[in-house]
């Protein structure tokens, strides 16, 4: 808390950092011996043991899958992987220039205006005595949260695509929804097991061997897994907010996006990725990050506003960075990323956060890197959905109070006798 | 305070209430001798004897302009009439059902990505230690507020129009900004000085004397004034937590939009205007509303989460009502709500709100009722944006916590082990 805002405001916390502002049973952040866990299972065990797919589900309907509820889940994603058409239409209208995030924001604001279960424009009058009625069920939200699973990765690829003149391609039910991502984002194609097959002529076509490709997969289903959900950061916060009007889920959606855009934010691991092309070598990382500390320049990627002792994720995708870095036989970033994590540990007492090390495991992807925080909202949506469903289940319009800090009672002086 | 809460977590407040959530100079909530304020001026003051043009510079300029100023202000948002061409395009193939709150936040989205000051593809990746260099700056702010403060209503009339297959009208420089809404919202306009000039044979042109156009435009400004600011109300709250995320102002705006159309925040002149409307007669009133309160339906235009001792802006709203009743010659819908008002007071102790003498005048005034909450951003969008500069002026990250109610640690199990 700032001085001057806790003198004059007793109990009042910028950015309400600690403040309680819900309850919630999604995830529980805890430094200490029980970690991150969602609904209970530890991230760990999920990140190492699960798919992105069961993630969600448990995310969105409270348990993790059988086998038979994980088949249903799935199928139903690959339903819904086709764009409505005014969907596609935004999408060729694009400028090429236009920032991912605002493709995506408003991409998903319109699928939300063009979903089979949309509120539709009647759907604002409730009667009176009847309020919410309008308001979409529970079970539609879990439709939406579905589609949206399903269409977002499509959206971004697409867009994405179409902007950089690459040939569309169409995701498979062959792969996982971490392959289908790779796949759609970087050409790279699990299916593929032919190595070193020639390269079709395509500019952005570069095959890699099977076995590289498929840790490239497993490294973006773990972070996908880790991405999905953080309890009230400011985009779920926001989304929960919306929500709390009992607006529409695409809505409550389209504001956490809003919100992910902003680089304190959903930035991190690209910049850590800029960071590490910049630093370019091992032996130039030593001196980069000792002038940059001297120089009081931010190093991306460490510490995190609730995490202070460390963020249990961080040595999760470490391990599948350093993993995917020996399949590839490219352990460049990684080795940059260790020696500034080390002395950025020793300087400062800074541990790396979750976005460190995913940025070496996405520059050996390959994903482009204006597509991380994209990517990142893949992931996410779960979380986001999984959060509006549940402020919604036990709804308190979320309506704080500001101190007001501006001048005192003006009196009011007509137009034309003001200087 | 919810009873199971308190317990549980001692020091939460669900929905925040009372919680103070940051500083703000824009407006003082005060239900005591300092009522409403906007930066110091009284809310009656500025509704009486100011334009919503004065409150818009004030809001977000810190003054009451000089006569020069305004002149500048007006002459800009006049200049920023014209929409992109994607967004013009995009208004061309909205399904004709589209939600107009669905129409505005995917619009505003895509101005966000249009607008001549947007951050632009490259923007995101901020070097290290320049972090925020890439957000817009204070003045890039300003100027996409004055923008979307233009926009925003060719924005809703325009898609409007085309869903209703209506004429499309234009704006002009010798209208004020409400009467520019006015004609665009109803066809009613206040430069046409003859009276009962015959229609020009279009279903949707009813003219009206030139005493009533000028009452309804009247009627609407001191509306807009109204409903321009008030405080951290939650669509405000949604643009502030994702602007504190340093994301761009057109990504604030759209959370807002998205927080707005919920039937808890943005519907309620919409729910009052269908209430009036299903009353029908002033003899049916005083039953209707003693059966809604037997039945324990909820009247809606009643009480606020702040407000508990009444609104000064309903008082405000209510002279307005009834001077536009009496222009109109019409002064059944302001009857009715007398009646509810009187009966809510006796019965229920509960005060109306801005909106219930707002639903009257816009019942008057003929606005389409599915454009009554679009029409409150065309007046909110001046404190959305003036609490998005605020809140980057001093900007601290808004993330609380949530108190965790789920379940205990779990083992993980196996996929194929689950049933």
């Amino acid at each position: 808390m700032d001085d001057k805002a806790k003198t004059k405001n007793p109990g009042y916390s910028p950015g309400l950092e600690g403040v309680i502002a819900g309850e919630s049973a999604l995830c529980e952040v805890d430094e200490g011996a029980a970690g991150l866990r969602y609904r209970g299972y530890a991230v760990g065990d999920l990140a190492e043991q699960a798919t992105f797919e069961e993630v969600s589900y448990l995310l969105l309907f409270g348990k993790l899958p059988t086998r038979k509820e994980l088949d249903d889940f799935t199928a139903e994603l690959h339903t819904q992987w086709p764009l409505p058409g005014p969907v596609e239409a935004f999408i060729g209208v694009v400028p090429p220039s236009a920032h991912p995030m605002d493709i995506l924001r408003t991409g998903v604001s319109l699928l939300g205006m063009t979903d089979p279960d949309a509120t539709g424009k009647g759907g604002v009058l409730a009667p009176p005595g009847r309020e919410g009625a309008n308001v979409d069920s529970r079970e539609a939200n879990l439709r939406k949260s579905v589609r949206l699973l399903a269409q977002v990765p499509i959206l971004i690829a697409n867009a994405h695509r179409l902007a950089h003149a690459k040939r569309q391609v169409q995701p498979s039910p062959e792969r996982s929804f971490a392959e289908n991502l790779l796949y759609l984002l970087t050409d790279h194609d699990p299916l593929d097991t032919h190595c070193n097959r020639k390269s079709n002529g395509s500019p952005t076509e570069q095959r890699v061997p099977h076995e590289q490709t498929k840790a490239m997969a497993r490294a973006l289903d773990v972070s996908l897994i880790l991405y999905a959900e953080h309890e009230f950061n400011a985009s779920t916060f926001a989304a929960r907010v919306a929500a709390s009007t009992l607006t529409d889920l695409h809505a409550a959606v389209t504001a956490a996006i809003a919100a992910l855009k902003g680089p304190l934010h959903g930035g991190a691991n690209e910049a850590v990725a800029a960071m590490l092309l910049e630093i370019k070598s091992r032996d130039r990382a030593e001196r980069w990050v000792r002038d940059a500390l001297a120089q009081k320049r931010r190093v991306m990627g460490f510490g995190h506003r609730v995490l202070r002792k460390g963020d249990a994720r961080s040595a999760i995708i470490q391990r599948h960075a350093e993993a995917l870095s020996r399949a590839c036989g490219d352990t460049r970033w990684y080795d940059i990323a260790t020696i500034v994590d080390r002395i950025m540990q020793q300087e400062k007492g800074l541990f790396p956060n979750l976005d460190f090390y995913t940025a070496v495991a996405y520059l050996l992807i390959g994903i482009p890197r204006d597509l991380y925080t994209p990517v990142f909202v893949c992931s996410r949506i779960a979380g986001w959905c999984a959060h509006v469903i549940e402020q919604q289940d036990h709804n308190r319009l979320i309506r704080p109070r500001a101190a007001y800090v501006g001048p005192p009672p003006q009196a009011y002086v007509p137009l034309e006798r003001r200087t």
